[in-house]
């Protein structure tokens, strides 16, 4: 047994994997209590509704290893159980199109993080990867504004600088870089400035780094 | 007050309308403590998702009156605050179109009744105005199947005499008229004979009257 067994809860902050009962029994054996799975990288309504109709098939399959988590209790839960919490993430809203109305939706079907964009523009700003980042749009305003008032976690790793310093002001509540880093490290498109990352801190946020 | 008013549990077995709050207001004040309120009659995926979506936010804006069931909990929940409880439910389930998967995602979301059809044929079967009932189909057993493993109550008013036997005897769940009128009453197409009605019942389902 490693030192990951013990009392401690591990959350990882995001997994994208070609899903299957191995990866979900690395996942159980690696030691983790809960984990952010991406369920939406570029997809449509139709698509992440297809991907989530998969994993619900998945959490009653593998309902000996699997815990899907709604509130904070089922991460314990997953702990007490010897399970892993499987919280369904995004790393893109393109799966909202452009219905605000969707995220409760989502909300309700256990999605719990969302990156804003992924690596381009969307509705609601500009990706990592854009030569120009025009900042947070209308529509993604009132997408932090639904994701504030129905408790979706706000994912910034992949958004543009400009988009992210935007969307931590304007959140009401603490948002992440789930998986970033440093452009201390490595000075790249993709990384997190130090004024970014202290500025996500000091508003309450969380960053997680994948070195 | 009326005689409503009293401890009594009272759930309608279906309310269709054109919704508004001067209609939840006329559900509380005519004493019901749940409704199985329909939201897809002829809609597709999309369509059935987004009226679900609106009925998210009535149930955040009229939190004062409304209260969403998933359980029946949730149903002495609404009698004990004096609220009505709304219970989602189809008259056709055209709304999963032909994804069986989908039938979980909307029992998660909180739809606990589905009518297997709504007058004409579907995939599933024939509704009560087709002028020959071909029965219940290949996947329409597939559709049962999966009611019955996530706890979705199989509706059958407006279904084809032949399909609806064929439903009662196929279910492993009892399952329900939720509106309906005896053929003893008045001979028509919609309406149920004397032995659909005594099937129904001596599996343990459940016949609401429309009188």
């Amino acid at each position: 047994m490693s030192d990951l067994h013990n009392d401690n809860i591990i959350i990882d902050g995001l997994i994208i994997s070609k899903w299957s009962r191995s990866v979900f029994e690395a996942m159980r054996d690696g030691g983790l209590t809960a984990v952010n799975c991406t369920c939406c990288v570029w997809d449509d309504f139709r698509g992440v509704m297809e991907n989530i109709a998969q994993w619900k098939q998945w959490f009653s399959e593998h309902d000996d290893i699997l815990l899907q988590v709604f509130t904070t209790d089922d991460i314990r839960r997953a702990k007490a159980e010897g399970k892993v919490g499987v919280i369904l993430g995004w790393q893109n809203t393109s799966g909202i199109e452009d219905q605000i109305g969707f995220l409760k939706v989502f909300k309700d079907l256990g999605v719990g993080v969302m990156q804003l964009t992924y690596n381009t523009q969307n509705l609601s700003g500009s990706g990592c990867w854009e030569t120009h980042d025009g900042g947070l749009s209308g529509f993604g305003r009132e997408v932090i504004d639904e994701m504030n008032r129905v408790g979706i976690l706000l994912d910034l790793s992949h958004v543009g600088p400009k988009t992210s310093e935007d969307a931590i002001l304007y959140s009401k509540k603490p948002v992440a870089f789930t998986h970033c880093v440093p452009n201390g490290l490595k000075d790249f498109p993709r990384n997190k400035s130090d004024d970014l990352l202290r500025l996500i801190v000091d508003k309450g946020g969380f960053a997680g780094f994948a070195t």
